[in-house]
């Protein structure tokens, strides 16, 4: 992975073989990012997607293997546990140019990942919320 | 809805059963943003979205009354008749991780909505524009 | 092409009938823009996508004449050979809501097109990767 940091906007290309979301928990872990804004664009494969079935709280989970276009990955960082936790989803898109999208557990660079992240301190951390059975973002003003 | 603000960036939490587009328009009407960036990811339910068919001058529209992934959200607020106006477009996921996407024009939180909103005083605002029919942004310089 | 500029933001209105990536790449040159994040959505015809091929190392392309919206635009400017480049991935839904994606060599607007640019001096700058056989972009540090 190759950075380069402007006060708070990162530029990231994390390059062939490196997994994105293992890459940018351990790089928010060193960095001491524990909130921020992430997106970006690449190729990747071995991707993990999920939708989440909110009757069962649980992921339905699918798998694709191939390599794929990384057409669109919008997310955040919050602290979970007290450890920073990336939140992604994802559109991917084949030869073909048919796309696949979900929530992100895991994908690999094929080729190239060029992100942006852009920290703040929101103070935003994840609680579980047993209605939802997920992990929420709690943050300090309600309207 | 949660927000917490730092400058001109919200980190925003829409909750499950509010609807995005009105928790948009009134958030940033009783916060005076009149321009901002919008976007996000989450889990939405009875979603409308829309493809402007440009000879007939309307929308053709769609109902997506299923859970689904709220995969990819980008969108901008400006002034439409002087009142802040949220313009998004989505990309929604099944749970066959199959997408649709298009125009959206409203849909409420199933699970979770995470978005960050950008204000800047760019002093843009819409004004119909007969050949297509729609409002569109005015802009102070050209290019 | 219409335009406002807030220090290192850019709200941007590609106009009708104008291609983007052109658009972008002129822009960036006239206003010494080297790197910058870049996003949107509008509605557009006339699209060229593609999906990278890596054994082959070649683009695989498709070309949608139709009108379609643009439900999702990320990616990012970079100096390529010197000049200002800018590389983006797509995602495009037709009149039935249903989506298609791909990196975009090129699309002209049919409708609107509603951007943000957000530049920063990264010094990034792409450079031919053999094993992967594309400027890849380098950015000065490395994790």
């Amino acid at each position: 992975m190759q950075y380069k940091q402007i006060n708070d906007d990162y530029f990231i290309h994390i390059e062939k073989n490196e997994k994105v979301m293992k890459t940018f928990t351990e790089f928010c872990i060193k960095n001491n990012i524990s909130n921020a804004k992430i997106s970006g664009i690449g190729a990747v494969k071995n991707t993990e997607v999920g939708a989440y079935d909110t009757l069962k709280k649980e992921y339905i989970k699918k798998k694709f293997n191939d390599i794929l276009e990384l057409v669109s990955f919008e997310g955040n960082i919050t602290l979970n546990n007290g450890t920073p936790f990336p939140h992604a989803h994802v559109v991917l898109s084949d030869h073909s140019m048919n796309t696949f999208g979900g929530h992100l557990f895991e994908t690999t660079i094929a080729a190239v990942g060029e992100f942006f992240l852009k920290k703040n301190d929101y103070g935003a951390y994840r609680k579980l919320n047993n209605d939802i059975g997920l992990p929420c973002i709690v943050l300090e003003n309600k309207f």
